[in-house]
């Protein structure tokens, strides 16, 4: 254990985003649980207080103006974009990922056109996404089709319309290959929904590069926008035009304040937005995008990668053999940014590892997750992280 | 006018509302604009700071359960409830107003049944409710036709599946007749959605007593929650096995964290939930309402009908005769808590009249808006108001 221990100083002090680290508020609990919500920035409090006392509490209506208020979706789109490979003017924030998933694919099945009746959906996405496709078929009278992902260019046919699909599966952690995908779905003829909920600010996505057609994702895992930070949706430029939202509200519209009774959408990423924005967790957000600063998300690929290389390797050197089951890829391409392993007694083990400072999370039936955030994530934690898990198994 | 400030100083000397002014934080402002954005009330700012700090800083993924953010949504319900006249356990909160319409609609025309194919909406309403029940009548295959409220009775037909109705108007703050249109929707066989933006906190609602099927509204107007602070969804008692949301996320399963791939509603409120709360805003939301305790609502109506009386006193003895006219009814019976004044002149008039500390607001066209808000908005308040406002039209 010793020789993973200084291998792991070696590489934190080898570490370009090591410094990273202290834009959190972090303590001595390796936290391994940014997949799900995450950490703190250290500034965040500061502009948040400044957001209700002096915004709210002394502006007050004001704020919809001198405070940034009213064009805060489209501006804090702006900062996620090049984050997930967008260009300025096609991601807008607000609402939760499941709204997002049913502005979209709904929107998407209407840019298909009514002689495509079916909707593909990957199989094993989080649960949201089918249910929200099962509402989007059943309101567009189309047929929803679960299938694998690895299976979607097999499934597709002139009937598809659409095809929601994961960028990283939140259960296992493997990384689907969106370039290829999406190169299927558009050949087809189809229309592309991405959830990039587990990918963005975890690796690279490139969403204008690979012509990605609309796409979704939350803002409370590895963009710590905090708990519920409003979701985003982007909607690739040739597109923005054709963007019919079953959603439109009267801040989707050409003259918000005309108060006209008939909807005419707005340009651009606008459209995609629909009542009155939640202010404080939208700004709250928008400062903890402030850590990203100076950040490549090349290098924190790289770092992804790597933490879980050595997480698995330690794993593998300190765990009993076959105590625990790899399920999230070995192969880089098709890893995520977090390691899950199966065991039959998942839930009691993770909550000893709880307990013992090491904080992973557990998905029925028996699976252990461990998110590996490498803005805030150093190996020294991945190894004590896997000595730890080591020590519980050995009791169970 | 100085018999006028006498009579004010009276009035708010006899006020038993008036010490909850001091829960609020104020200026030398008169703030008329509550009917659009709350103030601030003081202790929220220290929630808010333990919330961003120690709930999600410290205890971040535990917060989930152990600062009880995952059952927020209806124990905030349960707050609203009182206040609208609503039993416990019918109240969920979350996600913006728009969208609670689009979900009540939908869930309406469900309810109604396969045999009823239009949809009457308030041909005056705020426009998002408008555009709403548009795509709401587009996606379920229903007409939509709009209705002025007093002609419900007479449109409503065995065609008639939901009727979507304003409790006050936005702009002229009409009240209109919650417990007669109801009773005459309910007598047709139709499903009401009542959107109580506007007199949710202003006036009693008593959504259980009159029968209301299923209702909306906002928390950043009278219910001081802060800008963009989630909207909430009402299903009557006797209908919450039926509710069938066209929004069905993981939040609404009964098994959340069962992560089941087909979609098993939830019983009671949480069935109006979709995706993860928006925690920051919420959990404003609900140190917001703290100010309410000890608060009738129907002493606040009391005061509302008795600011506003007063009001349009000050206005026609100080103001030129002629230069407005007084938009919003007489009859107490059919005003909400808002003076809707129209002029030619009215954005250039509220320009000035916010210069000299006298904050409503401008709705096109042609006319100011004054929301008085009870819990901090007094009588020398509205004198002031009416004086600054008749100096500002005589020069105008």
């Amino acid at each position: 254990m010793a020789g993973r221990a200084r291998r792991a100083a070696e590489l934190d002090a080898a570490d370009e985003l090591a410094a990273v680290r202290e834009r959190f508020v972090l303590d001595d609990v390796v936290y391994l649980d940014g997949n799900s919500l995450g950490a703190l920035p250290a500034h965040v409090p500061g502009r948040v207080e400044d957001v209700v006392r002096r915004q709210w509490g002394e502006l007050r209506i004001r704020s919809w103006d001198e405070s940034g208020w009213w064009s805060a979706p489209e501006r804090i789109g702006d900062r996620i974009a090049p984050l997930v490979g967008a260009a300025a003017g096609r991601i807008v924030v607000g609402d939760s990922t499941s709204v997002n998933v049913f502005k979209a694919l709904v929107a998407a099945v209407r840019m298909a056109g009514e002689d495509r009746d079916e909707i593909l959906v990957d199989a094993s996405t989080f649960p949201t996404d089918g249910y929200i496709a099962a509402s989007a078929a059943r309101l567009t009278g189309r047929t929803l089709r679960p299938v694998a992902p690895a299976e979607v260019p097999d499934a597709l046919s002139g009937r598809t319309a659409a095809v929601l699909l994961n960028h990283v599966d939140y259960r296992t952690g493997r990384l689907h290959d969106l370039p290829s995908l999406t190169a299927a779905v558009r050949a087809a003829g189809a229309v592309s929904v991405w959830d990039l909920c587990h990918s963005a600010g975890a690796l690279p996505v490139g969403l204008d590069e690979h012509g990605v057609d609309l796409a979704v994702g939350c803002t409370y895992k590895y963009l710590n926008g905090g708990p519920g930070s409003p979701a985003y949706l982007y909607v690739r430029g040739g597109l923005q035009d054709r963007f019919d939202s079953p959603l439109p509200g009267w801040n989707s519209h050409a003259e918000p304040f005309g108060m006209r009774s008939v909807f005419e959408p707005a340009e651009g990423a606008p459209r995609g937005r629909v009542g009155t924005p939640d202010i404080l967790s939208m700004l709250a957000l928008e400062a903890a995008l402030d850590v990203w600063d100076g950040v490549r998300i090349e290098a924190v690929r790289a770092k992804s990668l790597a933490l879980t290389d050595f997480f698995l390797e330690c794993v593998a050197q300190y765990a009993a053999p076959g105590r625990v089951e790899t399920v999230t890829p070995r192969a880089h391409a098709e890893r995520g940014s977090q390691i899950a392993l199966r065991c039959p007694d998942a839930g009691d083990v993770m909550r000893r590892l709880v307990a013992r400072g090491v904080v992973g999370d557990f998905r029925q039936p028996d699976v252990l997750r461990f998110g590996f955030t490498p803005l805030y994530v150093g190996f020294a934690d991945a190894e004590r992280a896997a000595r730890v898990l080591a020590e519980v198994l050995a009791e169970g």
